[in-house]
């Protein structure tokens, strides 16, 4: 997979990406990823990148041409990837859209500044609008961050066996039981018995029940009631 | 507004918070952040701060002990913060709690990573877990960020006026109608000639319908369509 980011600010991204897991996945080469300078695509001499809105009596807008440049030359007779704009107005992301994503060979993302940008460049080069929440950002660097972690973080050879682990259990449906480890008392709190006793039906029993008692706790909305028994519909209701 | 950060990554979130809008209203001194590495926080000889869970087979967990100690010290003498666990089991982050959170004087934030953190010490010092989404990341670092970032924004004099603006008008309920800065002309494509005619009440009425045809497209979920006119409705079926 090939990934280039479009932004004015270049190194706040590449130092992410150099870090963690991320970081050691890249050198490794499971990935490449590339961050671009917007503002070495102008082509007036003071490299300018926005300006004034039309009607509108304050702020600043992204320029279509020095995006549409920088597209250009960094796509430059290869296949045209797939470009998403990093934006407020765009679908939320979700697991299943980063599943989709990593399947990708080759993403251009946008990270929009200032106000906004330019509605014709967007017209012209974007595939889809992306946002990582309902909330508002200072730029859309961030979101690119975001998005690039949880896409990259399936590909093969990225994470563990045991952190792949993670991923089914906090998207079957269902949120995670607690979890301990050492020292079996802290603090005058015990680890549950049932984790100790090494009796492995009471215990997926019970991290079972843990889940659904989480979930419907924190999380009601991810809860499909007509998969649960009777018994599990008494528990949750019993406890909550 | 005074922000404390618990990481296993200090550099990644320091190296955000340096830059940006976020740097320069941190070294205006409009709010405090400091990152701390639990590592530092250990008491073994090998600055250990993970373990294996009980009954599980695989993966690690970060321990009780370290974090405690970190916020302990962190915390010392001083008043209790709000203190918040980035967590996809969280509640999913809003504009709503970003403006709560803006009010608060004094945030401490844990950032988890490998498998999961020790039940005990979340229910000792957590007030609330925080998702920014349902999706899956590599650590809590991200999380963090994207946090503070949506956060401090909203803090007096971290943006300019023109900026504030943004906020208004993608959660006045409605996406942003489409903008356009120079030049008049790009790649064939013309700013909307309403634009340019600077008939003050002519673009008023043009941006609420490109903004209620863009909501209705993008994220119709988002419209309270008791609020719109019969004429709204009917414009709204005929283009979408």
């Amino acid at each position: 997979m090939k990934i280039d980011i479009a932004t004015l600010f270049p190194e706040m991204c590449e130092n992410y990406f150099s870090q963690s897991v991320v970081g050691r996945a890249r050198k490794k080469g499971i990935f490449e990823i590339n961050c671009h300078n917007i503002r070495d695509y102008t082509t007036d001499k003071h490299n300018r990148v926005d300006d004034t809105p039309y009607s509108e009596r304050q702020g600043m807008l992204m320029q279509a041409e020095p995006i549409y440049r920088c597209f250009e030359q960094v796509t430059n007779g290869k296949d045209k990837p797939h470009v998403i704009f990093m934006s407020p107005q765009g679908q939320v992301l979700t697991q299943k859209k980063c599943v989709e994503l990593s399947k990708m060979e080759n993403i251009f993302i946008l990270c929009g500044h200032y106000e906004g940008v330019d509605q014709r460049v967007l017209d012209e080069i974007v595939d889809e609008e992306i946002s990582i929440g309902d909330y508002v950002l200072t730029g859309g660097e961030l979101g690119a961050m975001v998005l690039v972690d949880s896409v990259v973080r399936m590909l093969d050879g990225v994470l563990s066996k045991a952190d792949c682990y993670e991923d089914e259990s906090h998207f079957s449906g269902l949120l995670e039981y607690p979890q301990y480890t050492r020292p079996e008392e802290w603090h005058g709190k015990k680890v549950p018995e049932v984790l100790l006793s090494g009796h492995h039906a009471n215990i997926l029993k019970w991290r079972r029940e843990q889940s659904l008692l989480v979930t419907a706790k924190k999380r009601p909305d991810m809860i499909d009631w007509d998969t649960l028994t009777d018994k599990e519909k008494e528990l949750i209701s019993m406890q909550t």
